[in-house]
């Protein structure tokens, strides 16, 4: 693979989203061959499958089940969207990726981070990102940002209980011990202009 | 778990379905509890699991997102159908289950047994079947039964040439191998009713 794999992750109300876009933006501008992208992509098998998670329907959803599914959408994104970018050599920029699983249903819903890497490592085989962007801030500020941002349309995991992300964030602690050379982490309690910085230039120092 | 967990396995062709009737009237004769299922065995979302995996459109479905659909959907027919009725002690007879996916996906589709074998273990958890009756039986005879029962409808994996099917029989030997204790071979060429009272035989040694 010659292009440059990157993945943003870390608790609610983290800020990713704008700052990924503000990345994507600058690297278009400087010249590079770059995407942005995340699951299910617009990916017609993955976005099926998305359907099949968040029906409100399926109240008997296992929690095997559910990530079975998402790594299933995940290879099938993987596949269609990020292999073929980065052949041609492009910079792909995704918003969360295995270690939201690792976290999120590994760890803060106690199916065992090692038994979700397990499967995930299945759907990905060798693919990992290059490196990982994590976003680290208190959650509670994190929910108290998502909750004052009358615009941005709650999702069912911004209405877990308080102690829910903050296991979330224990569990990325437990990721950046785990792959300390991959996982690089950003303070993103900063004003956000000092994280977008501190992102690019660390993004940045992948690229020379 | 107090029940009975029998699993049925086999190349197409083999007899499987007929001999697994058979046994249920058997045993429901002779007073058991017993029930007979298939997956995705009319659970709500391993229905809608199955069809996004079988979806004629879906021409872009990786190996490795249908292995993992399966996984998906063998689950939750799992906890919703099997686990229950083994709690309450019921015979539970399962036409096919994971050396299907072993078989077919993880030997004749290339994947590997043991990569398959890890995600359908995540799946199943400890659950593995107490026996599983694997139907012998030399492939050709199989598909040239199928051909001649022209009440029966042609699925995807009929359709797939011998040599495909010489390599579902090939794993099946290597499961056997694998797995001596809970896989017990029966001589599926012999006339039907000799096939019936082996099977039901067999199954009635694991009852005393």
């Amino acid at each position: 693979m010659s292009g440059l794999f990157v993945t943003f992750e870390g608790v609610e109300g983290a800020g990713k989203s704008s700052v990924l876009s503000y990345i994507y933006e600058q690297l278009q501008h400087q010249g590079y061959d770059v995407i942005h992208t995340r699951e299910p992509g617009g990916i017609e098998i993955s976005e099926k499958i998305r359907e099949v998670i968040l029906n409100k329907q399926h109240t008997a959803m296992d929690g095997r089940t559910e990530a079975l599914l998402y790594a299933a959408a995940r290879r099938q994104h993987l596949v269609e969207k990020v292999l073929p970018a980065l052949e041609k050599g492009t910079i792909v920029l995704c918003d969360r990726f295995i270690d939201s699983s690792l976290a999120y249903q590994g760890y803060a819903r106690g199916l065992g981070i090692d038994e979700v890497y397990q499967i995930n490592e299945f759907a990905i085989e060798q693919c990992m990102p290059n490196v990982t962007v994590l976003f680290e801030l208190d959650p509670e500020i994190g929910l108290k940002r998502i909750s004052d941002n009358k615009g941005r349309e709650q999702n069912r995991l911004d209405l877990e209980k308080l102690s829910f992300h903050e296991k979330v964030a224990e569990a990325y602690q437990i990721l950046k011990g785990k792959f300390p050379n991959r996982i690089q982490a950003i303070d993103a309690q900063q004003p956000q202009e000092d994280v977008q910085q501190a992102c690019l230039k660390l993004i940045q120092s992948y690229l020379s």
